[in-house]
This record gives C-alpha cells, sequence and structure tokens, in this order.
C-alpha cells in the first residue's frame, strides 16, 4: 500500500441547489479528497488548516475514517475558510454568494517527516503557492503527484500554477480549464498540449459527460455513471480524483491499466457524492456498495 | 440482409463553420443517412423530392453506391430543398441563414411494392406527416421503424410527432431533444418518459459528448470518437443513423447486443462525416477504414 499525502481546503459550505440547500456543513476540496481515498486506504493523512470554530467531532470523523489529520493546524481564535454558493437550474454553473478565506490567508503547509515521504501526493484545488510548498517537502524520489486546480488560479496566480504543472506526473482537470490554460477549444488538443507543459499523464473531466484520459500514448474515455437523482454537485471533482488516489495507492505501480480502474472507482465515488448534500453521501459509502456499482456502472459500458 | 427504406430530404446547402465554406453542395438528411446505411448494404432505396435543378450525377453517385432512387421524385420546373447555415465557434450551435422549402412543401412519399416491404424504415428529420404517410404504407408485420426528429417539430407539430413516435421502435434524439419533449432535465429520465410514449427503445445523442441507449432493462453509455480535426458537424446525425440502420440490416435479430455494435458503427460514421465539409467525409470513407478506427476506438474505451 503506497502512503497518500493530500493538501486541500478544510471548510464550512452552505449550499444551494435546485433540490435544496444544505445549511451550514462541512466541505473543502481537502475533505472531500480525503474521505473519498479513506475507501481506499488507512495509509492517509492530509495537510490542512482550520479555525478554533471546526468542529472536533468532523476532525474525530476523519481519524475514525483513517485519516490521519496530524497535519490540520488549527489556528486558536482564527476561523475556518467559509464558502457559500448557489447552483444554477442545470446543476453545473454556480455563483459564489459568499467567501472568507479566514485562516486559509495564512496556510503555511508543514509536513511531517513521516508523510513527506508519501508515495502519492494528491493536490487538491489551492492557491499554487501552497501547492508547491508541499511539493517541496515531499522526499520520496518515486513520489506520484497528482494536480488538481480551477480556473481561478488561471486567471489571478498563472505563472505560479504553471510552475506547479511542471513537477506533478498526473493533472486533473475540468473541460473549460483545459481550454483556458491551453486555448484549445479541442479537449483533445488540449490533452496534448498540456503533457508538453509537465505532467506524463492528464485526465480531463467533463462533468456529467465522463472523463477522459490521455498521455501521449494511451487513450480512455470513460462516460459518467448515470445518476438520475443529482442533488448537489459540489466535491464531484473532489470526490473523483479522491478516488483515483485511494485505488492508485493499493497498487504496485500506475501504469495504463492502474489508472482505467481508478478512474472507474473515481467516476463512481464521485457519483455516489452529488446524490446527497455535501459530504453525505461519501458518509453512508463503503467499498462494497461501491463494488456493487461498479459492476453495474460495467454492464453500461461493453 | 434487411431491405432498408430511408426517407428525409435530399436537398442544397450551403455551410459557414469556423473552418471554413462548403459552397452550394448537396445535403439533406435522406442523402446522409443513405450514403452513411450503404457502407453497410447495397439493399436500400430512399423516398424523397428533388426540383429540377437537382444534379442527375449525383442522383447516379447515390445509385452507384447500391441505393435505389426510383422513389426519389423530381418535380418539373421545381426547385430542390436549400438550406444555408452557419456554426457558430462552438461547433455545436448554428444559425440558418436561408431555407426555401421549395419542392418539399408538396413532398407526398409513394412507396413502390418492393420497398413497402422493408424490414428497416428509417424515418429521418421530416415534416412528421410525411414520416407518417410513409409508416402508413409499409406493410411488413415484423417491420423496425427507426425515427430522426428535430426540435422544430416539436415546436410547430407537436400532436403529429408524437403520433409518430407512438408507431417507432427506436427513436434517436439529442439531449436538448429529449428535454424539450419530456420536459425532463436528466437524459436517464427523460429515456424513460419516452418509453412511455412508443417506443421500445431509445438512443439520446449528446453531440461530442457520445450517446447513451436505454430500453428500459438495459443501458449503454457510448464515448464519441475523439475527432480533432471538427470540419463541418452538418449531417453527424444522419451519418449515424445511417450507419446503425445499415448495420442492424446485416444481422438476424436486432436486441441489445446488434443495438451496441450499430452505435459502435454509427458513432464512427459520424466521425468521419465531421472531418470534412458536406457529404466529402462520407464519400471517402468505406468498410476497411470503418474497421481500422473501430479498432482504435474499441482501444480508447475498456
Amino acid at each position: 500500500m503506497k502512503k497518500v499525502l493530500i493538501t486541500g481546503t478544510v471548510a464550512f459550505d452552505e449550499i444551494e441547489t435546485p433540490a435544496g440547500s444544505s445549511g451550514k456543513v462541512i466541505g473543502g476540496a481537502g475533505t472531500y479528497i480525503s474521505i473519498a481515498s479513506s475507501l481506499f486506504t488507512q495509509n492517509l493523512a492530509i495537510v490542512s488548516i482550520v479555525g478554533e470554530d471546526f468542529p472536533n467531532k468532523e476532525i474525530k470523523y476523519l481519524n475514525d475514517r483513517g485519516i490521519n489529520t496530524e497535519m490540520i493546524e488549527t489556528v486558536i481564535g482564527g476561523k475556518t475558510f467559509y464558502w457559500k454558493g448557489r447552483y444554477h437550474e442545470n446543476m453545473i454553473s454556480r455563483d459564489t454568494l459568499d467567501t472568507k478565506l479566514n485562516v486559509l490567508e495564512k496556510f503555511n503547509p508543514i509536513l511531517n517527516l513521516d508523510y513527506s515521504s508519501s508515495e502519492i501526493v494528491l493536490l487538491g484545488n489551492l492557491h499554487p503557492a501552497v501547492q508547491l510548498k508541499v511539493i517541496k517537502q515531499t522526499i520520496n524520489p518515486n513520489k506520484f503527484i497528482i494536480m488538481d486546480t480551477m480556473n481561478f488560479w488561471m486567471e489571478n496566480t498563472l505563472n505560479e500554477l504553471l510552475s506547479v504543472v511542471k513537477k506533478v506526473n498526473l493533472i486533473i482537470i475540468n473541460d473549460e480549464e483545459a481550454e483556458q490554460l491551453t486555448g484549445e477549444k479541442n479537449i483533445y488538443r488540449a490533452a496534448e498540449k498540456i503533457l508538453k507543459t509537465g505532467p506524463s499523464k492528464v485526465i480531463i473531466k467533463k462533468g456529467e459527460h465522463g472523463s477522459i484520459y490521455f498521455d501521449g500514448k494511451n487513450n480512455y474515455l470513460l462516460p459518467a455513471f448515470p445518476v438520475t437523482s443529482l442533488i448537489d454537485p459540489t466535491g464531484a471533482g473532489d470526490s473523483f480524483a479522491g478516488g483515483i488516489a485511494g485505488l492508485l495507492s493499493t497498487k504496485n505501480k500506475i501504469g495504463f491499466e492502474e489508472i482505467k480502474e481508478a478512474m472507474l472507482y473515481g467516476t463512481l465515488t464521485a457519483s455516489f457524492c452529488v446524490e446527497s448534500f455535501g459530504i453525505e453521501g461519501l458518509r453512508k459509502l463503503d467499498r462494497e456498495t461501491l463494488n456493487r456499482r461498479l459492476k453495474i456502472f460495467k454492464s453500461y459500458l461493453t
């Protein structure tokens, strides 16, 4: 089992979708990713930051799932990162109603010795400068770095973002972001261009339309699982990435076959995520339930 | 080999896309469908209408492909249906710059005895009243009717459209049209609703994102072939439908396995179509080329 290090936000979210409102719940890319990964491994840790207002019981919940939280810094007197958003009728586009960076503004990730040697490093959506700080503290020469990012960083911190992209093995990005990053409307051409900027593997997410993988030689086209009861898309991409990292951690090597299996599991993890508000879909999930859906999913693909 | 009867427009098109202009070329749903189908069978005919201005050599071209054109009526002194359109930058949405129905306004399809007994009937995009007239002249009790349609008919002739839908075995429709027809945003729910209106099988097309099949019991999710050089999307849906009908005509029965193979071939036929203007992509295509791409495509899917 490969050791997995995750970085990403641990946050409070308030989410409104056409299906209802979540109220104030815990969220954040790091939370979704680590819970998703913990479906596959208990050899994982998250480096993040929260305020004093973050409930101990939620940290304990992460621990109970086998997630090492020693590197979640709690800022005394500080407040946890907060995001409030409303999804449009199409359940894809959304408006941010409120963002309070709070303690995230001063997040300076410090890895402990144990997890600095992680074989898999997943950089969740965060300021690229923070992602870079995490990379710089990793010491495993054979590490496999996965990066997720967002258009916000392309618009505001492109140079820093590109310096991170250069160092990663696998970049996970959505179709619009791939176009924005490369200027290419065609996602296959965009993927080719991205491969020239550093990563040897690229996954482009297409939301309800699935995802594609490209490494310059191998192609994999994977539809999304047919979700008929979409409640809240928040965390879908994070669950996808977390599922991928988690599944890969169970493998001896990370080649095309392993990536394909990981994408199947990532896709299904995300499908459960979006069927409930916030992290509730992931809370209810276990490997057995995932495997049942995997069997169904595979029957839809061949 | 099952006999295939196709109805649809035979037309002149003038197409502008971000990749260039076609000039005045032959087009129309019936043209694309019959050429696509003729990749798989020479036991097929088209019922349609043209004006005196339609070039004999193009009719001869269809004949040379094995397509029976005896039921293409030529109206002396009449002009062929004409469409001029411009695709937007995204190569999906388009503006109609000009439409002249011309002889199409008085199209009254008359089947000859030979093809009224066809085992496969493909109703291409046309006024539903015309589609209905074709159905009424078919006499094979075991016929398999495939219908393609468009949002235009939902907006303008919904009741007539629904009376056709009721009689077909397989409806092929795109995602937006499925939503418009059922009021369901979720395509899987939309597919379920469509099955209650008559057809026992439904294929929902998602353009560059592929297509899905649903029959109430079996599901099939098929990505599109990765086209990196998209020139002209005109006729993609018709080529898809034509490829499906053509492949099905080579089978003894039409079950889930046959539909899946047909969708693979339909997808690839469409992928060649959009790589050139008008019907040029189909003109250049043969079964061997299709089969080569099929091998590549399958390697992307598993």
